[in-house]
């Protein structure tokens, strides 16, 4: 179902993804073997393919771009992690395979996610190492890491996933519903794509463009999450289902129904298809992405 | 106990020490609560104090130098938050008060910690964007923010963590012992003082001097905390004793007996002092704190 930019770009992740860890020490091997169990569990890839898609349409090399696209991936699955733990949503499973901590236990499954958020930045800034003498490039970086780092902090994803286990359990508003989404999922889709944009050296139509793009994206891609979890089974998505509503978590489908968020689903990728419509065959790899959505939980 | 010049220093970093925090959103917080409440439960301030002296003693404005002093008290209280937890060294008490999971519960204190680490390098990739029109000055903060995210990471204070944590329990060599002295205490002193140093544009000599110091005050403090879990009493130091010993950890009191920690503290302050004393009066911060670690624990 992945298109062809889509895999190709994805093939270029996963080919790179361990290449911008640090160099282990024997003694913390069992560090390195948790962060690169949770690395190499598959996944789709989305926000690092968003990164380097921002960056190429933006007109940067993507291969530059690469330290940038596996940091994001680093953060989101650091994210991943620590939100399986018991004291968090408590998941045994994850893209089929048992959660880090299950094969790790806590305390190392904390620290495989200390490690991996503190990578991406130790990452990041080695790269822009190398452009001590290209100002304009180290500007670029800069820009990249800050988008990044916002989108991945206390007024972006932390933010929904401290609204996402305040509101377990208590009546939900709609409100409070678009602070999670907004935050939990989107802010880093955002962020994926801003510093991809700034990347490339952007112009301000077009990041403003991706930008509005990534927002529609990463509610979409929040909404049919939880509505996999109601609809899917765990043979498919590889995790358990259900497992909202036993928690009594504030999901699209619970505050609107189901019909209601399939429809919310669909015009948000209308929305971000519009958006890119004046680009036509160069948004390939985003209007790709926008269909895909929206079937995803046909 | 404290020098006048560490007393000036530790002042301006209490002072500053919540303005670097990102505007955190009405709905969390309890994220902002949860923050503040571990950073604003005393402490030494010893990786900031270092990290201004140096950057000081490397002729910068210390003012300049305060995000990234901040941002290391950040990364230093989260460490202390993740180690605390039940699936760590599972403590109640630090410095005298009900530690971060205790108050605000686990998964709270999980992400209170992702938080002030993701903030650390928000606070200083912020900073550098005020630096976009002077390369120089772009390129000292850019080797701090490195130097912190090195000391910090997987070759760092968390490869010690988690060494550790696996050599509870177990027959500990004197190998490991310093591999975990070395990483878990000694590598984050170095990036403070690093760091510091590259902001105030140092030359290599003054670089590699104070790195040496770094090292050996870092190995001191590490074996002066260990003595002190030995010998200290919990109203004193404000956090449970004799956990080591029940956790079966691998400290320098447990391998060499106390006498010998004692004299190892001593000969490293000594080396420390021995270090600085080309610099005269002009290292007093440095000769103090050396002089101060050696009688912590008399």
């Amino acid at each position: 179902m992945e298109s062809a930019e889509y895999k190709r770009l994805k093939a270029l992740v996963e080919e790179h993804l361990l290449a911008f860890l640090p160099e282990i020490d024997d003694k913390s091997s069992t560090l390195k073997e948790a962060m690169q169990y949770s690395l190499t569990a598959g996944g789709k890839r989305i926000r690092p393919v968003m990164l380097l898609g921002a960056a190429e349409f933006c007109g940067a090399d993507i291969k530059l771009a690469l330290p940038y696209a596996c940091a994001i991936e680093y953060i989101h699955t650091y994210s991943m992690i620590h939100d399986d733990l018991p004291a968090m949503d408590n998941d045994d499973l994850r893209r089929g395979k048992p959660t880090n901590h299950k094969v790790f236990g806590e305390g190392m499954a904390i620290l495989a996610g200390d490690g991996l958020l503190n990578t991406a930045f130790e990452a990041m800034t080695k790269d822009i190492l190398l452009y001590f003498d290209d100002p304009k490039e180290m500007r670029k970086r800069i820009r990249a890491v800050y988008e990044i780092a916002k989108g991945a902090g206390c007024r972006g994803m932390i933010a929904g996933q401290v609204a996402d286990i305040e509101s377990e359990g208590k009546a939900c508003t709609r409100e409070m519903l678009d602070y999670i989404h907004i935050n939990k999922t989107a802010a880093l889709f955002t962020a994926s794509i801003r510093a991809g944009a700034y990347l490339g050296g952007t112009d301000a139509s077009r990041l403003e463009d991706l930008a509005d793009y990534a927002e529609c994206i990463g509610l979409a891609f929040q909404i049919a999450d939880d509505l996999l979890d109601v609809l899917g089974d765990a043979s498919q998505t590889g995790k358990a289902t259900g497992k909202d509503c036993e928690l009594k978590k504030c999901t699209y489908p619970s505050i609107y129904g189901i019909d209601n968020a399939k429809e919310r689903l669909h015009s948000l990728t209308d929305r971000a298809l519009e958006i890119m419509a004046p680009y036509y065959d160069e948004a390939e790899l985003f209007n790709d992405l926008a269909k895909k959505l929206a079937v995803r939980t046909k």
